[in-house]
């Protein structure tokens, strides 16, 4: 037969998915022989039967009955004994903490008469009885009848008011809790139609089955769904033994965690209030004391209390957060967890605690999560206080502050002649804004998600950026935005805050992070904690690591960063900044209007050695390592302007009668260029099989470049990476064009390249799908997970931002497909080509230089599939650093919870 | 050892792929005992070791010269005998017909010596054998040696210039001739810088290795590319013992066909030369005489050929194709194979050869191609030589004439008011222009591909269009358009053929075909061995097809059309069209611009009614058969004007000082739903979750006409198809949400419906790797190929126009992927899907409804991975079930060949 009762002896610490957490500590700690109150758990197994048969199953509540007479047994007292009457607590907990739950109700056990037992044993506090008694109904009340907790608040400020003002709940005395007691009685059989439960054994019964019901409450479901808890777990039940924190000066509740969660300080930590039971902590009603002043208070309790603290600590090898009570001097422990943390105190505790060798390398380096690491080394805006104007999608974490500019022309120039600090402010960004938002010390925009071009680019530069933030109206005209009736002019300073999406006006001070400063070569910085942390264990995930981590980087610049920061190669030098800039753009117009193929190439001439020295210096930066140099990818219309405002320009000049002859030009080759989907138009290979003079002088610029670096003793590392192929053909074709080109230079400048290879992104469903064939074209694979991401799920990134927060909300894709990598889609065309362009060719190495290069979870779902290497942002370097090394260990923190 | 040669008589027709068919086929007919001439084949065996090693493989060239020994001793005759030399000639002969290798050197053995043993053994015929020696100089120099052709034509003109005008090759005589030789000799080795080689046995094996190096040509090499023809097949080379045609009067050489190749007719049909060899039929030198002239000339040889053509019929149970030479009075066949003949022969021939039991039913439904099905219903133009003004893309077949209208709304009102056949032209077509392009009796556009909106819809609407004819520049200024020069005004009258692209000024005549005349009922047209055939045919596929055939058909008249052509049921019901038309579009646009939830109620208020008045139609022409309904997929912005059109109206508005406060509102909701990509925006599905009062009208509007048509004594078969389904979620809580809406509406008009299905599209490469997941949700799966094509290569439909021509070209697709199916990209993610998805749900029933579902080697593979059914346009209704019969008979013949 199930058994479906444990009493507290017979429990442990690993049987948290058949007693919840809370139940199995409670029966651990239990064991270890600290004190804990007596009591018993019933089971999730239990919950999941009377679920199912929307009943108890049999036996159950036969179970229930044997160990409540245990419980009586151990503690002398006999549930509803109007005499000396036993109380208990009835708490919900499930494996996981999960706040939509039904929570606690205390003092199960009292009604008319043993409300006066109560008062009697407690040295007659009629006062002490008649509030536990009132507590209690309103609690069941309110958690297991559902009648509205207002009723019973109203009933409780009217009864202070009667009173007079300035009344506290203390000031009611025992009188006024008999009136009360009736208003609560009354109130309860008004809303549930019934007369309050006077039979203790009933009152149990009920709160047992509000419990179990709690488990498909909707605010439970949508917790689960959003936490990705699993729905049948069930919920476990405890019933417990009372202890009163408020008998007294000599009583009291409180919360302590073994070290300080927020800096990680090994000192004990926590609140307390004398005189209260632990709603009292968590309503607020009166200010908690620092758990030291225990110290003061209660030496006996508080020394006690320490003992515990530390013997949980080396019990389960992690800081725990403990809820406790002091009845009459008498300490009891009521619940103990793993105490969440802050990011700087996760780094500190698992390197102090490696120290003190309480866990191992592998255990330290899994107690960090990788998903923090980049905030430790973003500045923080000192808010103390100060109201944002308008608030946005927090795109890019850090904080920024600057002279407010609406074109990125501006930024550069206002940043670059005088040195000013700007934040760019637009409706969205385009690749154009390029140059203006590097300039800038932060990015605003109006429109637009968290993977807009704006988020996207700014999270690449590490520049902290908010996004969509549409309460900003930009009215351009008077140079200026609006946003909640405030507004701000052009040169007027804001502040952002990438951590939260808030956006300030005027200068607020930003604090700069300790890890940058230390990395930057602070001696101060670098003697501190963290950092000492940060260096440990960044160099067991290194050691641990199967992973390579690479950099996405497009300049000599980003280059060095991303070295600086651990990077061991190139996974993605994108190549369209090249055809940017000032200098540049007289060259790449001459090459989209080009009519003859004497102008084309003309313009390939003077692109040409520019790009070459864009690439000398990238080869410099990452001598020795790989670079992978993807050829031009954008459709060319992305080099001209924009078709609407162009054809407003022409109509307006016709109009005017103003020589529109050159823009006209411009209009048609515009509309030439126009697509309707450009994401899936004339680009990437089909560019350069349609272009092929483009894809031979961006190859021409690599390899002359890597022959000079070489011959300057250098030792360059070349992989050409052809975009958007979706047949081996393309590829195919390619290689037979653009592979003469560099064996040319080489003969002609005498120069052999050790490491010249020719890939491919794998960044289409059919790509995927035919890697095979692919792969026998190609010495390596890169991931473009980002458009593989696009097409799979046919969802274009800049324009999901009208449904995809519902999307996320409503679960209706597993977490935001641009973030983590869609397993069960994305991640299984990941997989097919991998290992169907592995089993086609041996020596095919494969990484993945989407902007997922960067998140942990996809990390470790590239350690899963074999890859050789991730590539992600300069400032991710460290994040996928680390989590490389967790996945390597072999599982996934996903939070230090 | 391996057996490089083979004598006629050691042969077979079905030894193609070592000997080609040509060898085969002279094998096969020595053995028939027919007069073939004697000869040998070098395998293709030989080639390709040949052309691996460069040089002969050991013992091939011993082995031709046993059999040319053999053959020496059957003619009683020696290759080079200076007084009765053997003459051979030299053939290469592939497993496929190639043009793109050497062809055939006649008259080899022929020197400076031979040839007046030549001249000798035919009676002293002096110019006879001179002009046979010449004629070898010149096809071994340019055949075999690369000497320009153009050398030798222009000796030869000279020769007859000095002759005096008008000269003819014939009145050359034995004096001209020598001299001609001599030059021909001299312009060999210029050429070459080699001497003619006068050495027999030098000729044929420097012709032997010429035939071996074709294969490996470049022309050759395209040809396999483009007919996906392997390169590892080799060629064989027949050496074949001469006959001589030119001979005189009672000589000469023809070509026969055993029925008439272009009407299927069982009559002897060919030409014939008298006094010629092979090649001057070829060079259409002379004009030549019909077959049956040979009768009068030589009755004998007529005789025996009509006794030939009988046996190989018999033999070989199909029309042949024969070459054959008549050398004084004696038949000779040289060569015979299974002919080429037209759409209309086809049907024809394998209609009769059944009913004369040459032939069993599967052989007689595989003989039919079902690709050039659709044509035989086709109107065509007689264009008698008229010039056309004008070529596009032949973009949907047929051929249509009218007047020339430039917009949608002029196409209707024409038509519908006055009647008018009208031709619409524009530069391409949107959604909005479907009133007038049905109302139309062609299209022509002068941009588009084959797939372009134009190009589709026509296909769909069975409208002849012509796309993409860009010498076509429209001036709507002028209402005109001008090309090459000729300028056409509105009203104006044309005529364009979807067959060739070809557009014509003024009214040409149109054929209507048998076809279409036989179904609409005219009696003379069904007495047609034509339409009896079609008849008899698909009755046969009907029975053997194991795929069902629905139509995509969106209105009553469509589906009343499409269930006359045979389909079983709707695939595709798109509602689109639905909100469009005069009456709907101010409830489209309340439904968009509504700022209330009220508003857009108020809105579909007003659809409903209409809709569900489509539906009834709709149910009525399909009664008993499934109807699958597609709930609203495009973007609403298609309902609006374009961006840049309403930019510019805006703008000039303003400057003008007109009231532009509607325009601009309307633009600040063009700009608010405008999308970069829309084909990966807000559509679909996502459109049904962030309206959910649209698609929960379109379901009322269903199943209320579904109710009403049960109630009237109907048996309507509902399928509600949701489209652009990424993730199971979507599917599940759409179907959460509509269900009830269904339900109710049932419960309420008290009526069950019995075929109420819920199914999803599958479009997209997410929902086919999770097609197990979605399956779970759904009770039908349809592939909507066009999206997942579209997806799966990351190509726009709209604007692969750019490039997808020069793809096609260079084999960088598998065909255009469009039209058929990607066996290896997208037909592996359908695979998958359907794999899964019954997996995962046994009752899962699996149908296509892209374009691809017309399309027989789409119907093929639907077929293969065992999908229930089809669905294509209503014109491709025949079409799909003729392929489905062939698919199911086991094979797809792709062309009759």
């Amino acid at each position: 037969m199930t058994k479906y009762v444990y009493d507290f002896s017979e429990g442990n610490k690993d049987m948290k998915g058949l007693l919840g957490g809370k139940g199995a500590n409670l029966a651990e700690m239990t064991n270890m022989g600290l004190p804990v109150p007596p009591g018993f758990t019933i089971t999730t197994e239990g919950c999941l039967e009377y679920l199912d048969a929307g009943g108890f199953p049999p036996g159950l509540m036969d179970e229930v009955d044997d160990h409540l007479r245990a419980l009586e047994d151990s503690m002398g007292k006999k549930l509803g004994d109007p005499t000396d009457p036993l109380l208990v607590s009835v708490r919900s907990g499930a494996k996981f903490s999960m706040p939509g739950m039904m929570d606690t109700v205390l003092n199960l056990g009292l009604n008319d008469e043993s409300v006066m037992g109560l008062a009697q044993q407690s040295g007659d506090d009629v006062r002490f009885a008649r509030d536990a008694y009132r507590r209690f109904i309103q609690m069941f009340g309110k958690i297991v009848m559902d009648v509205p907790g207002e009723a019973f608040e109203e009933a409780l400020d009217e009864a202070k008011h009667a009173k007079g003002p300035k009344t506290q709940d203390t000031d009611l005395d025992a009188e006024d809790l008999s009136a009360l007691i009736d208003r609560f009685l009354q109130i309860y059989q008004e809303h549930t139609g019934e007369t309050f439960p006077q039979n203790p054994r009933r009152q149990l019964e009920l709160s047992i089955v509000a419990v179990f019901r709690s488990w498909n409450g909707k605010r439970a479901r949508d917790y689960r769904r959003q936490n990705k808890i699993a729905d049948d777990l069930g919920t476990a039940v405890n019933v417990v033994a009372m202890v009163f924190g408020n008998r007294g000066d000599d009583s009291g509740t409180g919360v302590a965690f073994t070290r300080d969660p927020s800096t990680g300080e090994k000192v004990p930590y926590g609140d307390y209030l004398p005189n209260a039971q632990g709603e009292d902590v968590v309503a607020g009603i009166r200010n908690t004391l620092p758990l030291r002043e225990l110290e003061q208070l209660d030496p006996t309790s508080y020394g006690r209390l320490i003992q515990v603290m530390d013997t949980l600590e080396s019990h389960y090898r992690d800081m725990c957060d403990i809820e406790f009570t002091i009845e009459k001097g008498k300490l009891w422990i009521l619940q103990t967890r793993i105490g969440k943390r802050t990011a700087l105190a996760e780094w500190v505790m698992a390197y102090d605690m490696l120290g003190e060798k309480l866990i191992d390398e592998d255990t330290a380096l899994l107690r960090v999560n990788a998903d923090r690491l980049e905030e430790l080394f973003k500045r923080r805006v000192k808010a103390d206080g100060a109201a944002p104007i308008a608030r946005g999608l927090n795109a890019s974490p850090g904080a920024a502050t600057g002279a407010v500019v609406f074109s990125a022309d501006d930024a550069e120039a206002r940043a670059k002649e005088n040195g000013d600090k700007v934040i760019l402010v637009r409706r969205e960004t385009t690749p154009d804004d390029y140059h203006g938002m590097i300039a800038s010390q932060g990015i605003l925009t109006s429109a637009g998600g968290t993977n807009s071009h704006a988020a996207v680019v700014a999270r690449g530069e590490g520049i902290p950026a908010v996004c969509g933030a549409d309460q900003i109206k930009i009215d351009l005209g008077s140079r200026s935005f609006s946003a909640n009736g405030t507004t701000v002019k052009e040169g007027d300073t804001i502040t952002i805050d990438g951590f939260t999406g808030n956006v300030f006006v005027g200068e607020l001070p930003l604090e700069e992070s300790v890890l940058e400063k230390a990395r930057a070569g602070d001696a101060q910085a670098r003697e501190e904690r963290i950092w000492k942390a940060f260096e440990r264990l960044m160099t067991i995930a290194d050691d641990r690591r199967r992973l390579r981590v690479r950099a996405n980087a497009d300049t000599p610049d980003q280059s060095a960063n991303a070295r600086a920061r651990g990077a061991e190669g190139i996974g993605l030098c994108r190549t369209e900044h090249m055809f940017l800039g000032e200098e540049r753009v007289d060259a790449v117009r001459q090459m989209i209007f080009a009519e003859t193929e004497a102008e084309e190439e003309a313009a390939y001439g003077r692109l040409l050695p520019l790009q070459k020295g864009d690439f000398i210096g990238i080869f410099e930066a990452m001598d020795g390592l790989p670079v992978t140099v993807r050829l031009l990818d954008p459709p060319l219309h992305e080099f001209l302007p924009d078709l609407a405002t162009l054809s407003v320009e022409v109509a307006l000049g016709e109009e005017r009668g103003d020589d529109v002859t050159e823009k006209e030009r411009e209009l048609a080759k515009v509309r030439q260029l126009h697509e309707t989907n450009p994401m899936l138009g004339l680009r990437g290979v089909r560019l350069g099989i349609l272009k092929p003079g483009l894809y031979a002088m961006q190859v021409r610029a690599i390899v002359e470049a890597a022959c000079e670096a070489k011959a300057a003793g250098g030792d360059p590392k070349v992989e050409i990476m052809i975009p958007l192929v979706a047949t081996a053909p393309e590829l195919r074709q390619m290689r037979d064009e653009l592979e003469p080109v560099a064996n040319e230079i080489q003969a002609r400048e005498s120069v052999s390249l050790e490491h010249l290879e020719w890939g491919t992104m794998i960044e289409l469903p059919r790509a995927a799908v035919t890697a095979s064939e692919i792969a026998g074209a190609a010495d390596f694979f890169s991931f473009g997970t980002n458009d593989l991401t696009q097409t799979a799920f046919g969802f274009s990134r800049d324009d999901i931002g009208k449904f995809v927060g519902l999307y996320e909300e409503r679960k209706l894709v597993p977490a935001n497909p641009f973030v983590t990598i869609d397993v069960a889609g994305v991640g299984r065309l990941m997989r097919i080509a991998s290992d169907e362009g592995r089993g086609a060719n041996a020596e095919l190495h494969i990484g993945i230089c989407g902007e997922h290069g960067g998140d942990p979870a996809s990390v470790a779902f590239c350690h899963e599939i074999g890859l050789d290497y991730v590539s992600c942002s300069p400032f991710r370097v460290e994040t996928a650093r680390l989590a490389a090394g967790q996945a390597a260990v072999g599982e996934y923190a996903s939070a230090s919870a």
